[in-house]
């Protein structure tokens, strides 16, 4: 999507083929930075370390770093290491496991010599794939905001709320929950979007509030706690949020806070759904609340936010007393019954084993 | 309550009966300050910029308000212009109203000359009478805390769930929310308190982790995202919260983000009650959600967070790209449908136009 003007996608191989080049998400919305990535060390601590995030990028920067693994030590046992290594980088997020298991299938198959050639390809060719897949999802969601719009009086907005991330920063391109918002943006329907800050890493604030700046979407930053309130007051038309893993039943796994929506969301009539690529649905879990691992972060990205100093530079302030405990759970699961509808590359389904078989396993 | 160890209230009257001190609580967590006010314009202020904060003190600094302002000028036209520039300053407490209509009733019916004294005794009466209602506040709300202490494994804790501050800050001393916890505490039942940190002003980070650190009681700072996973995951006994106004059916006006915990604390079936005093009832309101004006605030608030820099500095940091449109609503409503009882002064309720009633108003 647009940066200044320009289009860029959130990750891309550098022309000599040796180098992987990412936008440092930690430096946004203050500063628009440029990371490269040359090793496998590299790319574990860019996801590690959340310079890239959002489960489809997470599963492109690991794919990726197979790849600059390879080239260095092409043996079965670095093609192993290499994928554990990128594996305990993060634990919720399904679309890593799946990239790790789609670079691993391909590469046992190749012969060494190969393997850093197959690799790069294998990549690339998940890298487009989210692309593709993103489309499918932005032209499935957007038939759904239009039909919204067709209702309101004439030249009202069309009100969405989103919450974290799920925008073409945290895929390759396009977004999932975002890439509706930015087709019918294009299409001319009048839209305002809600953007939830999202503690405690603020990727809404910093991250989605930005991307839609750059592409001209009108939007206003509200606090996580704000949601509930706008939707009892008939502010909110639609909520799309994108999706860590989706068990098969059609729970959804995403950003902690999401179940708070959903509950607000289903409390008032409003239409929940959740926007999702095929790749991020786990088919062996169907239980969510129970089955789905959480991350637990460090504590002191509840104890402190990072911003902008009046004189420009950028720091972490302190918001509660010192030595404070903190805990800092960084998804939360919301069940398949709060679901309006998934919107996936294959269309939009309800929330549930029946609909999520049909849809990707025939009957 | 203790402040390092010394009994402290959050408003009293210096030794020199003119001069009236508060805890500065926009420099709370980091430092320790009391201000001193001196005329209307200063009691206005202090609450306006929310140097005091919380319905109870709100009306308590008003109180205190009206005795400076009629110590430079007792006539009938000074008293009324200081109650207006009070009330001007917050508009959903209904504990400042009720505190103003007390003053204004007393001072009529007294001749200018011995206004000033009688302001200061009415406002005192005030202030002890808030501790009073506290008092019985907790004393109702810890037999509840009790009950469940006795169906827990034995040692294990007590855990609840606190929004914002309805802590010893937000009142005279005790606190709404915070009464039945400081009372258990005390009585040695184990106890761990989940703060939500309170976006955008973070009065859960600020406040309430820094006074129940300061009077001994466990817990844990969590974003206000998080809330929802811990009910779902069975980690979360009990909801305390406050009010800023309560309508005559029950429906709970109180800090943006409380009605989000409401709707999780149903879905799990963790009994959420609300902390009031009876001068916090609107008997005039019957439908929260249309009827009660909802205060909002500067956009600053969202775009920016308050803290302590690593150098100890006090700093704000702007977390969004420069631009950004924010929203800033600070109140939410919850339905008594949602809320499992009313724990006030003269003991816990139903959340209903009948239980209040019976409660309040004889049969």
């Amino acid at each position: 999507m647009q940066v200044d003007g320009q289009p860029y996608r959130s990750i891309w191989v550098n022309a000599d083929g040796l180098t992987i080049d990412v936008i440092d998400q930690t430096r946004l919305p203050h500063e628009f930075e440029i990371l490269k990535l040359a090793t496998l060390a590299d790319s574990a601590s860019a996801i590690r370390d959340m310079v890239v995030r959002g489960a489809p990028l997470i599963g492109a920067t690991a794919a990726y770093g197979v790849y600059l693994a390879l080239r260095q030590d092409a043996s079965d046992a670095a093609l192993e290491q290499a994928c554990e290594a990128l594996h305990a980088t993060r634990p919720t997020a399904v679309n890593l496991r799946w990239a790790l298991d789609r670079m691993r299938t391909a590469l046992t198959q190749t012969a060494p010599a190969e393997r850093a050639d197959r690799a790069l390809a294998e990549a690339d060719s998940i890298v487009e794939l989210d692309v593709e897949i993103n489309q499918s999802i932005g032209r499935h969601g957007l038939e759904l905001i239009r039909r919204i719009a067709a209702v309101k009086r004439s030249g009202a907005p069309v009100n969405i709320l989103t919450h974290c991330n799920a925008g073409w920063l945290a895929t390759v391109d396009w977004g999932t929950a975002t890439a509706p918002i930015y087709l019918a943006r294009d299409a001319g329907i009048p839209l305002h979007v809600w953007v939830d800050e999202t503690r405690p890493r603020n990727q809404g604030a910093s991250l989605t509030a930005w991307e839609l700046g750059q592409h001209g979407v009108p939007h206003s930053l509200i606090v996580d706690n704000a949601g509930g309130h706008l939707m009892q007051q008939g502010m909110v038309d639609l909520c799309l949020v994108g999706s860590d893993r989706t068990t098969r039943r059609g729970d959804v796994c995403n950003k902690i806070g999401t179940y708070l929506k959903a509950l607000a969301a289903y409390d008032n009539q409003v239409p929940f759904y959740v926007c999702l690529p095929s790749t991020s649905i786990d088919w062996n879990i169907g239980d969510g609340l129970s089955d789905i691992p959480i991350e637990r972060r460090g504590a002191e990205e509840v104890m402190e936010i990072r911003g902008k100093l009046p004189d420009g530079g950028l720091e972490s302030v302190k918001i509660a007393p010192p030595g404070t405990e903190a805990a800092n759970y960084a998804f939360d699961v919301t069940p398949a019954r709060l679901v309006t509808g998934l919107i996936t590359e294959r269309g939009i389904v309800e929330a549930s084993e029946s609909g999520l078989t049909k849809l990707f396993h025939g009957e």
